[in-house]
């Protein structure tokens, strides 16, 4: 991963909290300062890889940093850096809600990754595109720190034919063949489906994979029993840390969560400075 | 509000989701379909706004749409509008973020306004900073549609001297007579502080607005007997659904939440499309 | 494909060649004119799609068409559209560029899929990332206009180990399991090979694509009769309208070919303008 | 040139290629890399001029490189840099990319320069505008590269009426007059013909520069006894280096041709990486 | 002008103004106004035809509208819109800002065109680059409205051999010549002078045009009777309303004008709106 | 104020004058210059917070520099820097303009302020929203540079009614209250009004500023004496250097002055260059 392309993204943000100026902070000018960042919960790191470069590129002095992926204790200090005290005043809100927010979503998948392997120690999980607009690269990135699958990125990564596909369409067996046919043999075919006997439509007509949507768990055995290893078995719907588990033992390859970005807390920083 | 400023924003959302193209929705062209938008959840409708004009750029046809701020019922439709079936099922997944965010965001800080209302009706429910980096123009929206106040968009907006600061500088009278001497006559200043003693000395100094920052209510309430009516009060800190009455009740003017940015969860909203 | 999100490109290059203004044209304002687009050579048309949407935005109305894809004549006309003579004329050259290119490529490309054809009606022929930089997804959109597969868009859109690689890695065994255990189930593996030993390994590796890179005929063929139908099987490398057949031969699934992109000729469209 | 501004357009045309990440090439992080540049075929390099601020920006060292305009032999190194094994494979392809087409435009370019020399050394080659679109500021430099004349940048740069304009206008002369009284003192004024007629005509008028458009060499040199050294005489249309010493021949001062940006082929790149 | 081009940056203009929101006028929602533009000065209306395309794109209904360059009384309107009341008011000062400044720079580039062609009527008033940065383009066309040459848009637009550049170089002739061998033949060569001599000598190396610099009209008449009709002559330094007549009396071609930009004052636009 | 956001925009003006490159200064490559800048006027420097950054992002070596906000003399040094000598010719003009800009207005403004300084020593001199479209941002701090406030940055910095709002609502007093009830309490109220009766309206109403918009000095006074201490009260409209003292005695807290800003001249800043 080339940072550069990112801390553009992070000058934005800056710039969304800091245009034209931080009208308090600039009382501070000429003062030097330290900031360190802590973390009042526990739970999985995520966000350093990008706030490191973004820091350096406004010439500020990183001393002390923690990896993305640690997982860290209440009031570890995670990351110190130095410069105007102004600037590290103006920047400070910036970096904690970007670390929040990525390292709640890395620590409640990482959560569900560790319940889910408790039971299956092969199942993965994964995130799905219910993420903020503007934000997915990130939140993508966060489910990754956590042990997760980031799923499809958009709608051109996989062909995944849902029920609205084939509601338009008409017929599952056509439009998987209709599409083989024709899409780039660089992407796989998912096939999301809710019942057995279309599970077993979707694997006759060459699917990839196969997405059982808002099943039971009890539904779901049938098929991984007839399908499991024949083709990629995915379980999603309304599925979260107090499931998972349920989910896991089902036997499936891949469990995909909406609640790890859509409904997962921000972890909460804060940062103290001094003056040096 | 002039919304075409906005629709920029939501095309690049699009592209996010979209580019270079959804390779599973191109095999529907040239059908025409009816998109419904429903929300699974109850709650504080927050974003069509945007999405109207959104959809109206692109070229879709909106039939039936709820205004932001109706309080909506489960299974309700919010949103019906129709094109082609591909365009239709290539924003989808936007369109429901969109709403989702927004609106759980409008439900979450109007429950917090109907709790502290119901014990003193004259106070105020106000947002933070803590907001998803990019978002921000759009979270702070969804705080006013749930009958929220919006606080300072970003660190131009007001002054607000919070704890770093003065830990910075020394002497908080000095920093506010320093400022004020200095600052645009339009602009409002707030103080941070955390005991009694602070809170008269911001007061005293002249400040504006004096945020009460993780003071228990027990511990506000004397400032509110002194200070009430000479000065706006605020309180803060871990605020959130569960004890914002026992804060309304303290007689604050303006209590803020960042809960209701970095912990609330995006309503459920789903789509079914029809072939017309 | 929401052909919204690709106006703003045409808008940027028509600044490219005419901001601030057109000085010549501008001397024909108030006259109204009708833009007549033909090919002096035959080929496969790709463009209109974008061009169609960019011509609406800009405001001129468009009387006649042909669709992407079209087999075109020497001299047949496929666009005529009217506006004011002075905007007619300033965008006549981007107009060409963009459907001399795409038509180019998509010409190319189905010259080499109808030679493979000839011999081999399974067999499909692909792109590269072999590409104008900054303009690969029309590019790309050409490629798929001429029949051919557009392979990856980009680096994030499947695995490819290719010979730097494994050159820095060392062991490729080792490698592919490293990436599957690790990589989105999402993503298809393909490996880049240059003899049989490797292709044999890749695929007991559990590569799901094997790239025959710069093989001669005779040297694919025992490896295509070892894993035909086991794991798709790709040629590459110095592949063009000349030897396609030689390799279309050997039966394996796909060709790939940068020469359609790096080294195709524009089609040489031109425009004539009447006043009306 | 100040490289800094395009620097910007390199990042955007790697964002093309690699964004959200290379897939791959993440596998490799933590091992230093040299990439070699070299040509598989001769010709004259261009792009580097770019190339090198780009790898600066990105934190790359440049441990060897050649100058643009230099004549490389097959398999000559090129460039020379050294990083990140995973950021040195994900820049591969754009750097062979940029290289490769700007040099492709810069060896035909010169190849013509030479073949119309030897014939006549007074005489230029000149470009078009038909560029790839979004790609022109480098393939105009790439011209300059080989020799050549930019010819005008865009459709603001000098008065050049075609023969659409005189078509719309009507007569030419009053047209000519009409510009020139009214176009900025620092435009020169170009006017395609295609008769002896009419090149007398704008002579007359008061062309700076008369463009022969689709006339034989034959036709040309009548044109050239009449008007040379009076006014400058370019001729263009159809012409490449198997024909531009006919036309260099007539001892015209400017030949244009469309062909080195529209039908040259990118000279052939590739990069070795060692492990250092 | 292909006005889409331009309607952007307006709405770049407007969310400087305008962004997130305006806090006052959306208390006016849902009531429709109508906005009648006037000047309180005299002069030349410039900017019209960039604002009735932002309207038209805003939803907003023109009504009426003055046309660009013509000669505006005291009061008179110049500009009858209607749309939604808070909209209406959303983009007043704006359209005020942009027309005022448009507006001052045709009026006094007018001015100086009146008062150096009523002794010289051949003789053209030009603009130079001193224009606020970001808005050239918008200054350049009001200069072309207010009757002026807009003269080099940027340094790619013609040669200007400057003191600054003889200093650095050394040789003047050998510096012209220099450039004449290698710069497009589409583009012309200006030198900067202040003696009589380097006039000669400039003109004798090959000049198109001669900038007089810093000059009296009584050492600019020796020049103008040795070379008028040869080269190009343009009077420049510190030339404005009051001394352009004295100027154009030496019988120079062009006068060139940084006054009329970075002196030139805003005419005084006003906005009634009215409830309809 | 971290430059970093700002030294982008800087990039887009040398864009603007350079793109795609200074042809004439490009014949001046590998010489190295140092440039000099100076002003011919003397008054308040403003700009080089800004240049500075600038110049080091682009590698230039700044060798001396004064500060902004110092009153600077006829031909004294302001800025001394190094570099390519075709580069420090290529932003010559930028710098020039940017600095003459600003410090224009800086001085202006600084007149104003001390004229009315001495004859009401409390009194602050503020701008208005009458800036150069794009430029806000840099012409509002060229106002704090000299010393003046620099009032709303934009219609979200705080709620002004103006005539047009009353015009439209109805009744002041219940615009007030409304809009009290509902924007953000960090949000200061200023009323426009231009007789007596409506100034104590207003300030009944609960204004926290008053706009005596377009009033004498001896029409002010009475508002003065009774509202004097318990509202702000600010005069505009019409004053510029030669009146400013007589609205300063009036005693109101705030003279603001569009004059500042659409009227100001540019300082006439010039530099040498020296080959070292």
């Amino acid at each position: 991963m080339i940072e550069k392309i990112y801390v553009k993204r992070l000058i934005e943000y800056l710039e969304e909290d800091a245009f034209p100026e931080d009208i308090t902070s600039k009382y501070l000018e000429r003062i030097k300062a330290r900031g360190i960042v802590k973390c009042k919960d526990h739970g999985v790191l995520a966000g350093n890889k990008f706030i490191l470069p973004f820091l350096k590129e406004l010439g500020f002095h990183v001393k002390e940093f923690s990896n993305d992926g640690k997982y860290i204790d209440v009031n570890e200090k995670i990351l110190v850096f130095e410069g105007d005290a102004s600037n590290v005043l103006t920047i400070e809100r910036l970096v904690l809600n970007f670390l929040g927010r990525l390292s709640g979503i890395a620590s409640v998948t990482n959560l569900m990754v560790n319940r889910a392997k408790e039971v299956n120690p092969k199942v993965r999980i994964a995130g799905t595109r219910k993420t903020t607009p503007g934000f997915r690269v990130f939140e993508k990135y966060a489910i990754e720190v956590g042990g997760g699958d980031p799923h499809r990125y958009n709608l051109s990564d996989a062909i995944l034919i849902k029920d609205n596909h084939i509601a338009i369409f008409g017929d599952l067996s056509k439009l998987i063949k209709k599409i083989r046919d024709s899409v780039s043999f660089t992407k796989m075919i998912e096939v999301e489906v809710s019942t057995y006997e279309d599970a077993i439509k979707a694997y006759k007509a060459g699917a990839n994979a196969i997405l059982l949507d808002n099943m039971k768990p009890y539904e779901i055995i049938p098929i991984v029993n007839e399908l499991k290893g024949k083709v990629i078995l995915e379980a999603s719907g309304g599925i979260g840390p107090d499931n998972v588990a349920d989910y896991a033992k089902t036997d499936v390859d891949i469990i995909s969560s909406g609640y790890i970005t859509h409904s997962s807390r921000s972890l909460d920083f804060s940062m103290d400075v001094e003056r040096i």
